[in-house]
């Protein structure tokens, strides 16, 4: 791995990872603005980035806390926080005895939450927190139309937080949601979103009467981050790819070219197939993501050649169509390539760079990178 | 990251990567006996595990080389040689003076080769050479159906051969291909074996008559591999996914369900959603790729739970569809997972776990993971 310092665009070891910190920080200060003036908290999620140096431009710039999916992707954060509290949210049910040990070591050194939707993950994280003398937030996960974690119901949800506050060493703060099945533009998410809000007034209604607290009611993706005021209820959003975005939130409609702030650098290695290039970004460095709204457009957008398709990736290997390009490619030049799914590329490299508005480039550390459990 | 060598297949942090360390002796074992008694070289392509260890194992039983796809993988594998000399292998074009210069210095320190495709790598390679003072072998790519890369006929293999023996700091050593366009069983593969020794005949027959050197002839994929002695041209072959195997190997009939040397360790972590339960080895694990010969076999198989299908991956979340079970699993229980495509699961992995016959488990690095360049 090269970490030259003096490294510029055009001798950077490809492929390459470029993060333009302009954008990042004009995407943090957006979404902080919104919050601001919808009184919505912003607690990003950071296993789009999963760097420290970005999570202090989101704490910088008034993040409530932060998320992570994993525990292992938390402790390098706890220093975002500078000489404030750290606030973290584990975005992910804690079940084994040896995460949950993790977990509850850590809300020793922070406020630290994690939603959940088990008794399993009760009990794991309550025995561990006794055995540690620690005390873990929890939101109970409710299922507002993903269908991926959450229970379905708004009286299973009843049930859950009470089950929390009669165990040791957890502590009920509220619920958790994840509207991770609206796509649709911001044009189109007013019914779904009110659908979510139904769903939400009710269950605070239910914790309300319980006596249940729900001071936390943590929501929101990407895709409906500026509609999260349409779930009045939400105390705060979890958005993560819109501090990088990528293909999924441009075709999407969430976002605009000028707000695409990571990109993979990329140098065409071969020509010798007639109508195709192949570029050194497989899916090694792509991923074999498609893009959710345009699932038939390829593995990834070239701005320089609009008119190129990456129709096949192998790990090392973009084989491009260039039949439609009115000028090819040649072979040794450096293209971008705007991913279609940022998250699990930043997850690939071990550093990234960030360039200033100067064209200087600078290593940033991916410090959650590999992070599994 | 927790590598605590007391790790037990039941308080190993989850999502992990086990390897079968008794499999992988087979598995190199038998492609080795192959490859002695047809005369054929085993290089095998070490993308797939990326491990010091395991090509230690390789040239131990016999390799005549190591494969790689970049300069970069290229480095920690000198070690593996031991005592003798190093043979190295790039099958990778060459094009960048980042990465000709890196490849020009490895020259001097083993026996390297790289295969390329097009004028601008050899003028790449040989200005690198040049300088470095070393000598790079030159194994010119011929596009013999998967149309990736590799020249189209044998009139521009030819061409380009002669163009290498003019270029300084280059030394022609023959022809290189790969028949990754053959995912038929080995019964089915005769007839596009056939074509391709006919495509490779007559390149064999115009190299002799120009005095162009054909020492080497590299072919060969885990597919193809225990069918390369159809194709008498080549002097060796290299396959890579074959020392571990995965679902792509078994589904398409190039291996039993006994030699899967290489699996997933996950945990079910959620079964709040009614017909389904969640396992914490998401895109991040298990990639996105799909199995090549049954692409709507989901992401990956449950041999404990062969009626379960993993429906949807997201980055920590796998979403299997557990209503045809007779038993569910259930949460906290650890689940093997035979991944669709093993290659690019290993590049997501710092360590993985070597699993004695006794049970016991020794980490193994993965010591080109993340080599982009």
């Amino acid at each position: 791995m090269n970490h030259n310092i003096n490294a510029t665009i055009d001798t950077l070891p490809t492929p390459a990872l470029l993060v333009d910190g302009q954008r990042v920080h004009r995407n943090i200060n957006r979404l902080a603005d919104y919050g601001r003036s919808h009184g919505i908290g912003i607690r990003p999620h950071t296993k789009t980035h999963k760097s420290l140096a970005i999570a202090r431009h989101q704490v910088a710039a008034g993040a409530v806390g932060l998320t992570v999916a994993k525990v292992g992707e938390a402790e390098p954060l706890l220093a975002a926080f500078g000489d404030g509290p750290a606030d973290i949210l584990i975005a992910y049910p804690t079940v084994d005895p040896a995460r949950a040990s993790r977990v509850a070591d850590l809300a020793n050194r922070c406020t630290l939450r994690v939603a959940l939707d088990t008794r399993q993950a009760i009990a794991a994280v309550a025995g561990a927190a006794s055995r540690a003398g620690s005390t873990v937030g929890v939101l109970v996960d409710l299922d507002v139309g993903p269908g991926r974690t959450g229970v379905p119901s708004v009286d299973a949800l009843v049930d859950l937080a009470e089950a929390v506050t009669h165990a040791p060493g957890l502590r009920l703060d509220g619920i958790f949601f994840y509207p991770g099945h609206i796509w649709s533009e911001p044009a189109e998410q007013a019914d779904p979103l009110q659908r979510v809000a139904d769903t939400l007034a009710e269950a605070c209604d239910r914790f309300d009467r319980a006596g249940l607290s729900r001071e936390v009611v943590s929501g929101g993706s990407t895709p409906t981050a500026y509609q999260s005021h349409l779930v009045p209820q939400a105390t705060d959003v979890r958005p993560g790819t819109s501090v990088f975005n990528d293909l999924n939130t441009l075709r999407g409609g969430f976002c605009s070219a000028d707000d695409i702030a990571a990109t993979i650098l990329a140098t065409v290695v071969s020509d010798a197939v007639a109508g195709q290039v192949v570029l050194d970004a497989g899916s090694k460095t792509l991923t074999s993501d498609r893009c959710v709204p345009a699932p038939e457009s390829g593995y990834g957008f070239l701005p320089a050649y609009p008119e190129a398709t990456i129709t096949k990736l192998t790990e090392e290997h973009a084989q491009v169509d260039i039949r439609q390009c009115p000028k090819p490619p040649a072979v040794g030049e450096r293209l971008t390539i705007i991913p279609n799914h940022i998250c699990p590329c930043v997850n690939l490299q071990d550093v990234a760079w960030w360039q200033e508005p100067d064209g200087s480039l600078h290593p940033l550390t991916i410090d959650g990178r590999g992070r599994l459990s």
